[in-house]
């Protein structure tokens, strides 16, 4: 399987993502602003990803400072590495809480060290667990059997499946949250193809979704985002999977655009929609979607791809980098602990309670 | 206005297309064969536009070789330049009516010459002349007014308007079809910003559309395709307007992809969706959408863009040129001679008596 970031003995070793997918190339951290570099320059993205990458950044800055000013500074200068991402600081306040805690017990600073290595080892495992367990409640919810009922007939469908923009091993501590879904489809045999929307503008499903299924071997086609629907107009499909950036209580999804697109077509054609993500992503604080705040970004993104630009070079562009679709479009809500029916009138709202 | 191709003397000036938007350049033929070269390397692109090319060729054939065995071999090569290209065989065929009435009335050469080039003009002026009175019907079926009744307070509306691909100067004889209607709008000032999806694989949309709209200071943005729904939650977007490449008698309209998922997205928001085509697009041997094939082009086109590349190498992709949109998601169908709504029940089928 894919890793994206990898702690190898004493650095942080990660899969380049800005030159995959046709250069696979090792970028090296020895330090905490090396693997800042990292986050900073995208050669590791996805929220999960970063927030792993800092927790092994934290245990780099107490190797190589241990307890001191300077140590305070590198871990300030890996925190603001890239200014929204909630799970850095999730990482990052991770391994705070641990640090305090060895301190507090009176540990000594080289034992600490060992310590904090093997906290950012397990927060990284924790990851992959949660999204093999987003996986098992995902292949249950699509194909209708429950985890002690694993009939064969069922486990004999073949699906046809759409996702977007990469939600991957590239993007978690390696195995995915729509795309783990697809995996633990494929490994029951169950997959017949996958269908990879480009995920326009910056192309994520055309570089990282295909280069992750090309490399499991996993059948799979790529289509700009623009023909999902003669897709299923010509073609039987049985689920589209997407993840999630954020999730409000009643169930609206913030996703990557064209997320939204994909919703409403799969109402018109029929096709069960499923968002997959874990139970942290679901932010309690906000009632529904119109309280989620849409960034937009450059509008270079929207003219061209990187160097290449082909459209006016004075041209107006618009460019959310995500859109929200509405609960009663979403057939489930895929989480590590539970799937989720936001349309269902007995568990209409998200709560607290029901994470424990 | 801009125009794709224009008659000066002796010789045929292209505005190249290949080299469009970020350089204006002309492309002078002065044989027929120089126009076929032009055809068969997209220096001029576009059903209509590429009918108007030929029948200019045609006129240049003639002046080169008069009657002749080259002058058929010239024809003959023009007519291949593009194979799928209906309007090319159109062109060449109007003109060689007209010849042979020349040439069955015993007019001198010489004097065929002057009027086979009056003739190409008054083809490229008719195209022209219909695509204006599409956007006069397209105004009146948007704005809701008759062509006797132009109410000021109609014409004081403020439209937000979609379109895809590019369907206007450049694809046709100078005006447009859906483009052309966004045109008249403009010209009535009823125009408050105009929203082009670039149009995913090809880019007509963000190169070409854009480069239309900047030329006649139109205000517009440019989107991806996968941005269109989240648009149309955001903004209150008074209508959709698309070109069509082929029409069944039913109403049933075969366009550039991505079409299809615009008039879904159209039900969904409730925003009227108009299609723009000249009578002859309407294929009266189609009873519907279903007997439309769809051409299916090279993978690559989806990989990247042009020398751009982006998806693995290896990857697999599926390339569907156009989609069909099926009649009752489509508001009116507007052509140069009136509106047809093929959810009327009163006229749901087309005949060749309607045209008449």
């Amino acid at each position: 399987m894919i890793q994206p970031v990898t702690w190898i003995e004493d650095r942080v070793e990660f899969l380049d993502q800005t030159k995959l997918p046709n250069e696979e190339s090792t970028f090296v951290a020895h330090t905490s602003d090396e693997v800042a570099e990292a986050i900073s320059s995208m050669i590791v993205r996805g929220a999960p990803a970063i927030g792993i990458s800092a927790a092994y950044g934290f245990a780099l800055a107490w190797l190589e400072h241990g307890d001191s000013a300077a140590f305070e500074d590198a871990v300030n200068r890996l925190a603001v590495a890239r200014p929204t991402a909630v799970n850095l600081m999730h990482g990052i306040k991770f391994m705070q809480q641990h640090l305090q805690k060895f301190t507090r017990m009176g540990t000594p600073n080289e034992k600490i060290s060992e310590l904090l290595i093997g906290e950012a080892l397990g927060y990284h495992e924790a990851d992959i667990a949660m999204n093999q367990e987003i996986g098992a409640r995902g292949l249950e919810a699509i194909l209708g059997i429950g985890p002690e009922d694993p009939r064969p007939e069922a486990l004999g469908q073949k699906l046809k499946v759409i996702t977007h923009c990469n939600t991957g091993s590239l993007a978690t501590g390696g195995y995915g949250t729509a795309l783990g879904i697809i995996r633990t489809l494929h490994k029951k045999k169950c997959i017949e193809e996958v269908f990879a929307c480009e995920t326009r503008p910056f192309l994520q499903g055309a570089r990282l979704t295909a280069y992750e299924l090309s490399k499991d071997n996993i059948p799979y086609k790529l289509l700009t985002d623009n023909m999902a629907a003669w897709l299923m107009q010509t073609e039987k499909i049985d689920a589209i999977v997407v993840g999630a950036d954020r999730i409000a209580r009643n169930g609206d999804t913030a996703n990557k655009i064209g997320t939204l697109a994909l919703a409403i077509l799969a109402k018109q054609f029929k096709v069960p929609f499923y968002v997959a993500a874990p139970t942290t992503t679901i932010d309690l604080e906000l009632a529904d979607g119109s309280q989620i705040p849409v960034e937009e970004r450059d509008k270079e993104e929207v003219l061209g791809y990187r160097n290449t630009v082909w459209a006016p070079e004075d041209a107006v562009a618009w460019n959310p980098a995500f859109d929200i679709t509405p609960a009663d479009l979403i057939t489930g809500i895929v989480t590590e602990k539970f799937v989720w029916q936001p349309n269902d009138p007995d568990f209409p709202e998200f709560t607290s309670e029901a994470i424990l």
